[in-house]
């Protein structure tokens, strides 16, 4: 195992004291393992609240910002966040407007968010929830009853964060997140494994010259293993399960391809070049596209394709400013 | 070799078709292998114009846009561009105003820039350089007479692109262009080799349990081979040679720790986190920093520091707007 790590046991709390010196803008909560804004909540304001294991970054803690999230629960590397820590989120994050979690469907996850949502309705904070479920993959796995959760999360904290800055209500916004979520499907491929710090060996075997097609952001099995493809190839192998899942439904989208830690930008956009024709001849219309690492999977060479349906609402959204580690821009 | 690639002889003009369908806001010269702005040059404002060869991306295709780059020409895998490409590059960018070269220092990109500069002369372009050698690893490289050009490379595009935006003329920007240079040094560490797709392997061999302590972004050969040490030791590897390399020269500063390409975001939050305190120890006011992949080689697992030591003017320049796909902020 070659990393940049001091103990395997403190990979989390060594990772939170490097975000907390890099970004003022940020508070780190360093004994609930949150990471919340600097500046103070905003009265009115609905607060959006994320989290999950660690080892998936930017995602959460890099979404935190103006125009995004309002705090991130950090578990330890791939395992779910505790009722405490999301609690705390939770209730250092409500301004009185009340909070949306936002959860991707691993059962763990789900189970802690649902008890955390139980313990702040107990203290007087209301809390709505959305469950991301967009990998088409598989119908269930191995932490999950139904699909997991992944990249449709991240432009799910986009364009819902976008709509809290503009005061939506809790209700709405919870109402919007479940139209995002609805609208996005993803799939990815591994071309390699990832290495949990504690366990220190590959997550799975997966041999030179073999690749696992649908393969989950902990390493969970996907649909198959098979040789090594071109890049060609691996394009149609993400983009025909979701075009497949969607139906007769088409027409406009926001896409994300999300490199999984180790694979590098060059052969990200090598890859793009090879699926936006694909989406273009299936009669989606991409509006957005970013390419980059944005949802994780520790150093697994790899790729994920989330492809969103979106209105001009959507859109409109996507495009407000947004400042956060991982996703930036101005208006 | 486990890479999203077709034929590995056209991963740069099949990477170059993704960068043009993810990036409307840029121009791809396909045939010269530049990407430029793709709104039209605004007479009076000098272009700003790099390159080098790929695989260190988003260095510098994804420096392009306001606030940054004007163009940038990308030479084949690890192989500086042509003096044609960065003719093209150059005229085209050009709004009348004259042209900034920012170089790395390595002999074929700074014997390519000569010959593209005096070619562009004659054709009635002005052109001035600045060269960049920043790494304290070494003092001569394999294809590097003097220290080879990293890291500050980002630091000064960001810089030097925002006073461009603001109309300094030609003269002006180069002053500032060699200010910022020499205010830079950078460090590298290597925990694996990268894989140049065109040859199939590793450049070079690391042993599980070794690591190459000021690798340069080719694979170059670094300081020392030496037995891969707890983040905590490699940090102080990095920084007491560029503290060493400043002298007594000491005070504010902008940081840059880049992954190399393999190395997941949590991996280099963990070693800023063990960074910043040594800088801190040292007398460095690190007055911004930006913990990510801005330049990198490759597949290549490692990562890279980068200390500009940062006057006032710096740092108002540094937080000037920037709409690029590789860094982008707001005003």
């Amino acid at each position: 195992m070659k990393k940049f790590i001091n103990d395997p046991a403190q990979v989390l709390s060594d990772a939170l004291t490097g975000i907390r010196l890099a970004h003022p803008e940020l508070r780190v909560d360093s004994t609930n393992r949150v990471i919340f804004r600097a500046e103070a909540t905003r009265p009115g304001k609905v607060a959006l609240v994320s989290g999950g294991g660690s080892g998936h970054e930017p995602m959460h803690g890099g979404f935190v910002g103006a125009g995004m999230l309002d705090a991130a629960c950090a578990g330890e590397v791939f395992t779910s966040p505790t009722p405490d820590q999301i609690l705390a989120a939770t209730v250092g994050a409500d301004s009185g407007a009340g909070v949306l979690h936002i959860v991707k469907n691993y059962t763990g996850d789900v189970l802690n968010f649902e008890m955390a949502a139980e313990l702040a309705a107990a203290e007087g904070v209301r809390v709505e929830s959305v469950v991301v479920a967009d990998d088409v993959a598989v119908q269930d796995s191995t932490w999950t009853a139904g699909r997991r959760g992944v990249g449709t999360t991240v432009v799910l904290e986009k364009i819902v964060g976008a709509a809290a800055e503009e005061g939506l209500d809790l209700d709405a916004l919870a109402a919007l997140a479940t139209r995002v979520s609805e609208s996005g499907r993803s799939m990815g491929v591994a071309l390699t494994s990832c290495t949990v710090p504690a366990a220190g060996k590959p997550t799975f075997d997966l041999p030179e010259g073999e690749m696992e097609v649908g393969v989950g952001i902990h390493g969970e099995p996907g649909r198959s293993r098979v040789p090594l493809a071109s890049a060609h190839e691996i394009a149609r192998m993400l983009v025909d399960p979701i075009v497949h899942d969607f139906g007769e439904a088409r027409g406009d989208a926001i896409v994300l391809l999300s490199g999984l830690g180790a694979t590098p930008l060059i052969e990200q956009y090598l890859l793009y070049g090879e699926i936006a024709p694909l989406l273009t001849e299936a009669g989606f219309d991409v509006r957005r596209v970013l390419v980059g690492d944005y949802i994780t999977s520790l150093d697994m060479a790899g790729a994920s394709l989330t492809v969103v349906r979106a209105d001009d609402e959507f859109v409109r959204l996507w495009d407000a400013p947004v400042v956060t580690p991982g996703l930036r821009w101005g208006a």
